[in-house]
């Protein structure tokens, strides 16, 4: 286990999941336009790609291949990348950067914006549905990742987290309050990067709700990490500012109990997202080695 | 043919089409929320629900059912009602009315109506690909109507004839340009219709082909009779005012050829609507007296 090259697996994975996306934008508007500009500013601007990346580690878990879910890893990301573009927004949070570079209605305008995001979650579900993107033989699996993809990123999850973040803003939240918000704002859409993954690459329901009680744990734990490195994390690693929560006085993991019991809590999420994975063989290193990563990261 | 009841055929559609819809809001998000207000509020606030009613007929003209439908008649007028909250926001169209009723944002705010929207979108596809919702038995022909759906809302559609009206305020578009930003910009989503009735009702290709082309003739001859409306309509009878399309300078085709030359353009898109439906036989009567209607319209 320790011997996995998970710093070579990711880059792999990654190379491969931004060249599909950059066929999907290219198949789905051919000609050049300002939309499909604003899609690719946002869609091709790096990031870690962890959900595509779980969504592959996932089917190749339950002895799929990476192209039986490329189609499912490249929607994940899609609708991903709407969240944040919607997300930024003027009327919602009102961010002028995005990983150091201007959000997408900054470099372009609130209507494209508005529009590439609709347009990117609505491409989302054709590149899952359509054989012009990636050719499908499971009609009956590709309908159960469209169910779960929309269930996770709607109303119960993604977009209600949203909108209670929002009416959040400001309130003190308890720890069970704060988990449950998580839980829909990302944690929903990594579950479902997982469940998808092992859906598309032909899991049984057993293999399928063990890896997503995996990713569920995990995106956890990947949350509250999130929080501590704003607290101590080294600004010139994580390529941003630290300290940035406690001024916008957020409701986070080490503010309400600590960055040494939020480590603590992190690697008991670890543990258990570890555990559920006891049955699985050696093809499932890949994703033991994302959970020690999770925890170990320094951004 | 005469003698086809359309006045209650279309009263009776409307009522089940929105007994469906109500259920779906009710399903998706069981505690009441100030999201699912604004899904609501914009949903439930009437229309001619011309989509679903489509949808349904014409899976009727293939021997389909009502039931085999209703999950795609409700998905399509999700997508139409999500368009038309993101269009009226104020990095768009920026409108306050419609219908006579204050539009999404300013009943709620720009947050919730952007949420709102995003969250009918994407609840259409999840109508369309749970059970939870309508049962289907043929994951064939619904990750079919998945395709089109999201074909037509899309890049190759709907947001991309947005886009393209946004580029051409205050231009003075040929006639070539005004249909095909129609095309795009309408007349997808109201082709995909009859598509996805056509399809989930269990219609040949050849049938599916046939109905998607009446359907395009009837949604160019709509918008024409729009325009014409505008310009000649009885403010009475509409319930909107009448003459707002010169004021606004807006690229019309009474603007471009005169009303009597637009009419005429109509009844021959509507001759060419019958013409697709001349090999079908009297389930489609519901289909001959809805292009009938469209001409014939006085709102």
């Amino acid at each position: 286990m320790t011997l996995f090259d998970l710093s070579g697996y990711l880059a792999q994975k990654r190379r491969s999941i931004e060249a599909a996306l950059q066929e999907c934008l290219r198949f789905a508007l051919s000609e050049n336009s300002r939309l499909r500009e604003a899609m690719a500013y946002s869609l091709m601007a790096g990031g870690k790609r962890m959900r595509p990346i779980l969504c592959i580690a996932a089917a190749e878990s339950v002895g799929g291949s990476q192209d039986d879910v490329m189609a499912g890893a490249c929607a994940i990301e899609m609708i991903h990348t709407y969240s944040l573009i919607h997300d930024d927004l003027p009327a919602m949070d009102d961010d002028a950067l995005r990983r150091g570079k201007p959000t997408c209605h900054m470099a372009f305008d609130e209507a494209s914006a508005i529009l590439a995001g609709d347009a990117l979650l609505t491409l989302a579900f054709e590149v899952l549905a359509s054989d012009r993107f990636f050719r499908s033989h499971h009609p009956k699996r590709t309908l159960e990742a469209v169910r779960i993809l929309s269930h996770a990123a709607g109303l119960a999850g993604m977009i209600q987290g949203q909108m209670e973040d929002i009416a959040a803003e400001g309130a003190f939240l308890t720890f069970d309050q704060l988990r449950h918000l998580h839980n829909l704002k990302t944690g929903a859409l990594i579950e479902a990067s997982a469940e998808i993954g092992a859906t598309l690459g032909g899991g049984s329901s057993r293999q399928v709700r063990l890896l997503k009680n995996y990713a569920k744990d995990l995106g956890l734990a990947f949350q509250v990490i999130d929080d501590v490195l704003n607290v101590e994390g080294d600004p010139a690693v994580m390529g941003k500012a630290a300290g940035t929560d406690q001024i916008k006085k957020k409701n986070t993991y080490p503010a309400l109990m600590g960055v040494s019991e939020s480590k603590n809590f992190a690697k008991k999420c670890i543990e258990s997202a570890l555990h559920s994975l006891s049955d699985f063989d050696n093809k499932t290193n890949s994703l033991r080695a994302i959970a020690m990563y999770v925890i170990e990261r320094k951004r």
